[in-house]
């Protein structure tokens, strides 16, 4: 079995099993039995850590129901990295040219290569980030009845990026609350940066300590290039958002436009912080402007960084697409990031991921068009890019999909999840390399 | 001056003068002057060949006003290709690199370099299939009292995939009319296939003829890459159009859902062969449904061929990137079109025009949504997708736009036509080719 196929098929057993137990009565707080595609839409969304949800977590779920729900959270967090890893490391084989395709799009990560302690420290820090939201977000939450729970779960959905809330208006209370607009954004802008990232800045960090403080003379940490472009356009993007969604819904009364210019601000940069992957929201998403949604839609496209618990293109697709351009612009035929060429293979792989990513969105969007066509465009757009993204914001449609339409989106979020490529990969059998080498030929483009 | 540069101004030339003589009582059929941005907005979708309008063309404005209209189209159209060739024949002179990249956006077809007479065979082929529809429109429009120049003008627009039509619902009248479902998309496929591509089709009939008829031996007539990509892509759009529509408004009785099979055969043709470019309308696009109008969008931003009368991201730079997105799924590592090599440079240029005009969509979108709030998000998104593309359909807004929403159309309209990358050029001073040669590094990609 090919490791594309595995980690498709691993994802599927995972919900499979989420599905099940979420179908028992002890899981709802009514006591009766869900239905199929509830559970199966609740679990998806979970396992693939996106956050659309068909029923009101907090209220149609009973404590045990929102338990699975959270281990469901943790391992699909986890089991991007640490599945693929372990897998890795376990199969131990030489793999063939249709497997290493699949392991560079899932994997290709030169620093992730090797030992054993590399899970035991990715659960570690995934542990770190979230105790350490656990114990802030207890402060938070003081005033509740329930606040170790509310505050576990939280945490916890909020460093794996899922986007499940006990509240049912997700965090629109804490619009205005400073610690929860320092907390929230902490937790989600490190789980979507990635382990590679974190990592870095950790030994970065503990070594200008050892050299200022202590006075020992260690070595430079050196940035890898994923890092560096992932932590500079992770700010940037956070900027730029905040500008836009400032601007957008400024002045419009049902979203912020009636709130104190301050608070205008946070709830601006919750909602940057959020749309790329997070999906908590702390504003009423279904009166956002047309501007705001649109957006919105675009950052949820992006989505945050590779090996993080984000989805999306990724920002390292962007910064390549970008400096692509950039370089054609300058009639440069060579692409370089931060000083480092960036191999045309990788380009290729960014075109690929772009192009079966706008490809699926376009024929889900026009699917689901055609099986509500009651909604409006802009609604089943957001929805459908809310799904691949695993970002989970929704205008507020999603438990009133048709059957048809729920299971498309339950559809749209695994692939998001999984990734659009291994998915293909698993599909479509690859044929061997062409040993044939073809003359090149001028075309017109564009 | 650039080359770049030269394009850019020379378009905006011609656009000032159509507006200057567009503001005259003698265009206007009730005699009075043209407000400025209704002249500036006809006299821009006329010489973009965009067909998008403020006002109903058959009733607004006289005879001469059309005429004027007429004038523009052809020089807008012919423009593309001759005014280029010209400059280069005239200029004459060594280009620097800033220039070279310019040119190669506009005109990097290696077939056309050289001579004079291009410009001659250029113009006689529009000639040529201009006459030969006008002569055929004849036939149609006889039932009017103004055949010659309903046909004459409809002849030149469907050429030029202009889109401009002197009845006020366009084409809806001659929706069941196999005549018109044959001549129209004559005109609209071969104008929109471009020069090359026609000039080699006409070399390989003649060389087919004078083998089997006269007996000859001949050279047999090679199709270069770009004649093979172009026709065999828009063979595919075509027939995906055509089922696409079929089936997205099969039951809408307000756009075909109530004819009989065969005609809504015909509506769904004719809808994919104006929708990458030409912008004639033989349904009610008001009325279609979100999954028609959403992929309508798409076809629009696909769009025809370079060197053709078209807009859009062009035929050429789609197979580009899907044969990339192919290389990557098999785990290569080049780029393989009908057996030949495509160059990195080409890849990055597909790239490029990609991401900018994905930028530029996104940005206009979300402008117009703020300066007209009223309109719905897909109302907006169809608009732009149209001026950006020079297709010229619409769900009817285009007067209705406020006067910024109008000028920010406008604006889209040039740029998609000048080309974007061409646009940035002129804008942005390039640096020179840095000589230092940077190692590659490995990067985590979607
Ligand atoms: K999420
Ligand atoms: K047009």
């Amino acid at each position: 079995m090919t490791i594309a196929r595995t980690i498709c098929l691993g994802f599927i057993a995972v919900i499979s099993v989420g599905t099940i137990l979420l179908l028992f009565p002890i899981t709802t707080s009514d006591g009766s039995w869900n239905d199929p595609i509830t559970a199966l839409f609740t679990a998806t969304s979970a396992v693939c850590v996106t956050g659309l949800a068909v029923v009101d977590t907090g209220t149609h779920f009973s404590f045990w129901g929102q338990l699975i729900i959270l281990f469901l959270i943790q391992i699909g967090g986890l089991g991007y990295m640490t599945t693929n890893t372990f897998l890795l490391l376990v199969i131990r084989k030489k793999f063939d040219l249709r497997q290493k395709v699949a392991i560079d799009q899932s994997f290709d990560r030169p620093f992730l290569q090797g030992s054993r302690n590399l899970i035991i420290s990715i659960i570690a820090t995934s542990l770190i980030f979230e105790l350490t939201g656990f114990f802030l977000l207890t402060n938070l939450f003081s005033d509740h009845d329930n606040t170790i729970w509310l505050a576990l779960f939280h945490s916890i959905s909020a460093w794996n990026n899922a986007g499940f809330s006990l509240f049912s208006d997700s965090l629109m209370s804490y619009q205005s609350s400073l610690q929860a607009n320092i907390i929230f954004p902490i937790l989600i802008i490190f789980g979507g940066l990635g382990y590679q990232a974190i990592f870095e800045m950790f030994m970065w960090s503990k070594q200008k300590f050892e050299e200022r403080v202590l006075n020992k003379n260690t070595e430079q940490i050196i940035f890898s290039l994923n890092s560096k472009i992932v932590s500079n356009t992770t700010l940037i993007l956070l900027f730029l958002g905040t500008v836009a969604f400032f601007l957008t819904d400024f002045s419009n009364a049902r979203v912020f436009g009636d709130l104190p210019l301050h608070e205008r601000f946070l709830g601006a940069w919750f909602q940057s912080v959020t749309t790329r992957t997070a999906g908590f929201n702390s504003v009423d998403i279904s009166n956002m402007t047309n501007a705001g949604l649109f957006i919105t839609i675009a950052f949820m496209v992006i989505g945050a960084s590779p090996s993080g618990t984000g989805g999306g293109l990724k920002t390292t697709t962007l910064r390549i697409l970008i400096n692509s351009t950039i370089s054609t612009l300058k009639g440069k035929t060579e692409v370089i990031v931060y000083e480092r060429r960036v191999p045309v293979n990788l380009i290729l792989k960014a075109v690929g991921v772009l192009c079966a990513s706008f490809t699926l969105l376009t024929t889900v969007t026009a699917l689901i068009a055609i099986t509500d066509p009651n909604l409006s465009f802009i609604q089943i757009l957001f929805e459908v890019c809310s799904a691949f993204a695993t970002v989970g914001l929704s205008t507020g449609i999603t438990g009133s999909l048709s059957p048809l339409g729920k299971l498309i989106i339950i559809a749209t979020m695994y692939i998001g999840r999984v990734g659009i490529l291994i998915v293909i990969n698993t599909l479509v059998k690859a044929s061997p390399p062409s040993l044939i080498k073809y003359p090149e030929e001028n075309l017109l483009v564009g």
